[in-house]
C-alpha cells in the first residue's frame, strides 16, 4: 500500500543552507544513511544532509539523541547499518523525527552549534560499504528488459509464459557485493565453443556489461516458514540504493543452462554508499498500472487491491560512461540511457511478498535487486546487451569511440533521483566502478 | 591433489572404548566438530569421539589445550564453528594432534581423568547448527543425476553441451539452511497452468522431494579478484557434512526459466550437525577417473595432472524414508537409495577452483553443495524425481504404501560413511528432517 505523507513535513527547511537548494538531492526530508571513515579510518554511521555528512556517533555522545531507544542508539555506533536496519519502523521514525528537529531552520542556536560540530563536508568523507548483506537476491522485474533480451535468443517468442505471473528472481552472490568506487576486475571464464561440440574458450570475458538496478534493503525480517503478506510487505523494506549488476555476457550464455547465471555475475556487484529510507520516498509513490490491458491480474498473494495496487516508486535512474580516453581529455561522462522504476512490472512490495511466499526467511540488511531497469523505448534500456543488440550494434560515443562491450579503464556511473513539482529532489547519489584489466 | 597420510596415525586406539568399535563411525582419527547446547542451553564447540561429545571449552578451561594459538583457543569458545574454520590449516592440524594425544590409549591417568570430565554422552547432547554460512552454493556434479533429470525434459538430448566442461552451479539461499532435526514446512508456490496460456495454480507443493548431497565447508577463503588455483583448492576445504536440498519440483519447473531455481529450493536446506574434517578422510581419497574414455580433458584451470587428478572421496551416502504409518507401527526406516561420491563428475577441489576462477571470494564457513549424488544405476538415484521418473512411477514401500512425492509426516534420513579394509569407518552421522503440513 501507499503510505500517506504530511505536506507540512515536506515544506520544512533546514538551517543547513545547502540542504535547501533545489537540486541538491539531500534535503532534510531525505536523510539517507551511510557508513563513512572518520579521521582515524574507523567506520562510523552517518546521515546525508545538503553538502554534509552528519556523524551519528558524535550526536549520540553530545546527548542529541537522548530518549531514543537503547538498541537504536547502540546501532548508531556500529560499523555497518545492519543493526540499525533491524531496529523496527517505530525506532526508525523516531530517529528521523529527531534528526529533522535538530536540523530544522527553527532549531535553537545551541542545538545548531552542537549539531554543527557533527557535520563533515561530504566531499572530504570516505564512504564505506553501508550494509553487510547476509543474502542478496536479484529479480528480473522489467518486462521491457525481459522482452528485449528474450528477443535476442527467441525472436519468435521473447517473453516466457511464466513472466506475467512469477516475479522471476534468483539468488545472487552476497560476498562479492562492493561499494561504489571499488574497481571491478575483468573476470576470466569459459565461453561457448566456436563450433558445436568443440572445446570452450577460456580467458578474460570479451563481453563485460553493466546493469542499472535499484537495491532494496530489508529492515525487519521474517521467521523461516512465515510468509509476509502483500499488505505488510512494504513495511519490511527499509530503504533503497543504486545497484550495478556487472555481467559477463559471453560467460553467462554458456554457463546458465539449466541452473541460471553463476560466475557471469558473482565477480562483483556494486552498490551506492547511501541508503535512502522509504520515508524519504513517500511523495514519489504511485499506484502501478498494468503493463497492458490484456495482462492477467496478479495472483491473490501478490495483489493488494486496484485502488492502491503496488506502491511503485517514480524514480529516474540512468547510466553514464567515462572511458579512459574521455577521462584523459577532461570530458564529462556520456549518458548511455535513462529509465524509470515505474516501468517495472512488479513493485517492491510484490518482490518481498513473492520472495517469502514459500516461507523463505529474510534477514535485516538482506539486499534485493530489482533487475535491470529498462523502459519500452530502446534508449531507456539499462544494459549494453540491449543497447547494442547483443553486441552487434556498437554504440558511437561523442568523441568517436565505439562500445559494443565495456573496455578496461571504462567507468560506469549510475545516478538516480526522485523529482516532483512542489517537492525537493531526492537523490540516490552515484554508484561508480572502473573496469580494471584481468589478472 | 591427494594428501599422504600416516598408517601409524590410523592404527592408534583411544582409551574411550566406544571409539574403537569397528562400526562406531567416530574413531579417534575422525574427531568431527559440532556445536551443542550445554545444560543451560548455551552453544558450545564440541568434538565427536565414540559415543561422546568432547566439550572443547571445558578442555580449554582445564588447560588441556595450552600452547595452541590464541585465535584457535578463542574459536573453541565461540557459538558457531565459523571462527574455528578460519584459523588456518596449521592451527587445525595442531588441534587435531593435541586431541588425538589427549584421547590416545597411551595417555596418562591424569589426562584421562581431566578429559573424561569433558565428555558428554552423545545421546543426551542437543546438537545445534554448526556453521552460519554467509554464502551457500549448490553444484550439479553428478553426471548421472544431470542425465537422468535431463531425460525427463529432453529425452533426445538429456545432457547439455556445457556439462562436461563447466562444473554447473548456482547460488543457493543461505538464510534457510537448517540443522538436522529441524522440521521442514511444505511450501506454497505457483505451479504451471494446466493448459498453456491459463492461470498457474497456487497452493502447497504437490511434488516435494529431497536431494542427497554432501556439503563442503570452506576453511580459508580468498580475497575478491584472486582465484584459487586447482592445486591449492583442496586446502581451502575444511570439512564435509551431509546436505538435503529439499525441492518443490512442480514449483521448480514453472519458475526456473530463465534464471534457475529460486523458491522451489529456498524454503529449507538441511545440513547434518557434524563437520568431518578433511584430515579424517585421507585414507578414503582416490584419483577420479574420467566418466567415459571419450570425455574431454578438463580445461587447464580445472586439471591438476593425470597422476593425481582429482582427489575424489570414496564416501557412501544413502537416503532412508520413515513415513508416519511406519513410525506408528514401530518399523525401521526404509532405504530408498545408496550412492557414492566417487560417481561425481567433478571433485571437491574442482568445484572450489571453478567457483573462484572469476575472482569470486569465498569466506570461511561458506557452504558448497555437491548437487544430488546419483550413480549410474537407477537404484542409486539420490532423489524421488529420478527414482519415480518424474512422479510417474511411484515407489512401493515394504508396508504397502506408495510414494511419488513426499507426504506430510514423512521423515527423510540421510546417512554417509567412508569404509576401507584395514581402517575404521568414518561416519558423517545423519541428516534428518520431517515434512510438516503447509501453513
Amino acid at each position: 500500500m501507499i503510505e500517506p505523507f504530511s505536506k507540512a513535513e515536506w515544506s520544512r527547511k533546514s538551517w543547513v543552507e545547502s540542504a535547501n537548494e533545489a537540486g541538491c538531492g539531500f534535503p532534510m526530508q531525505s536523510l539517507p544513511y551511510c557508513i563513512f571513515a572518520d579521521e582515524e579510518g574507523r567506520a562510523r554511521t552517518g546521515v546525508g544532509i545538503g553538502a554534509f555528512v552528519l556523524d551519528l556517533r558524535w550526536c549520540r555522545g553530545a546527548g542529541l539523541l537522548d530518549g531514543l531507544p537503547g538498541p537504536l542508539l547502540a546501532a548508531c555506533e556500529a560499523k555497518t547499518l545492519n543493526a540499525l536496519l533491524g531496529c523496527g519502523s517505530v525506532a526508525h521514525a523516531g530517529l528521523r523525527n529527531r534528526l529533522m528537529d535538530l536540523l530544522d531552520a527553527e532549531a535553537e542556536e545551541a542545538t545548531r552549534e552542537a549539531v554543527g560540530a557533527a557535520l563533515i563536508a561530504k566531499e572530504t568523507a570516505t564512504l564505506l560499504k553501508p550494509v553487510e548483506s547476509a543474502n542478496y537476491t536479484d529479480f528480473y522485474a522489467s518486462i521491457h528488459h525481459a522482452t528485449r533480451v528474450g528477443r535476442l535468443f527467441r525472436p519468435e517468442n521473447p517473453l516466457l509464459p511464466n513472466y506475467k505471473f512469477v516475479p522471476i528472481g534468483y539468488h545472487g552472490r552476497a560476498s562479492s557485493v562492493v561499494v561504489s568506487g571499488t574497481p571491478v576486475r575483468r573476470p576470466h571464464g569459459q565461453t561457448r565453443p566456436p563450433e558445436a561440440g568443440g572445446e570452450p574458450a577460456w580467458g578474460p570475458t570479451q563481453f563485460l556489461d553493466y546493469e542499472v538496478e535499484v537495491g532494496l534493503y530489508i529492515g525487519d525480517g521474517n521467521p523461516l516458514g512465515e510468509p509476509i503478506g502483500i499488505r505488510q510487505a512494504g513495511e519490511h523494506i527499509f530503504g533503497i540504493s543504486l545497484l550495478n549488476d556487472w555481467s559477463a555476457r559471453d560467460m553467462q550464455v554458456w554457463e546458465s543452462q539449466p541452473l541460471g547465471p553463476f560466475l557471469a555475475k558473482s565477480f562483483a556487484t556494486s552498490v551506492s554508499a547511501w541508503v535512502v529510507p522509504m520515508a524519504a520516498l513517500a511523495p514519489f509513490r504511485y499506484p502501478l498500472t498494468l503493463h497492458h490491458p490484456d495482462d492477467p491480474s496478479p495472483l491473490k498473494y501478490l495483489f493488494d487491491g486496484w485502488d492502491q495496487y503496488g506502491g511503485a516508486i517514480d524514480l529516474t535512474v540512468g547510466a553514464w560512461l567515462l572511458t579512459s580516453v574521455m577521462r584523459a581529455a577532461g570530458e564529462a561522462p556520456h549518458r548511455l540511457s535513462e529509465g524509470s522504476l515505474m516501468d517495472l512490472y512488479w513493485t517492491p512490495a510484490q518482490l518481498v511478498a513473492h520472495h517469502t511466499s514459500n516461507g523463505c526467511n529474510l534477514l535485516p540488511g538482506d539486499l534485493l535487486g530489482t533487475g535491470t531497469i529498462s523502459g519500452r523505448e530502446d534508449e531507456s534500456a539499462g544494459c549494453l546487451l540491449e543497447l547494442t543488440a547483443g553486441g552487434k550494434k556498437p554504440i558511437l560515443l561523442p568523441n568517436g569511440e565505439t562500445r559494443g562491450a565495456l573496455e578496461d579503464g571504462d567507468e560506469v556511473i549510475l545516478r538516480g533521483f526522485c523529482r516532483r513539482e512542489g517537492f525537493p529532489d531526492v537523490s540516490l547519489g552515484e554508484c561508480r566502478g572502473v573496469v580494471v584489466r584481468a589478472v
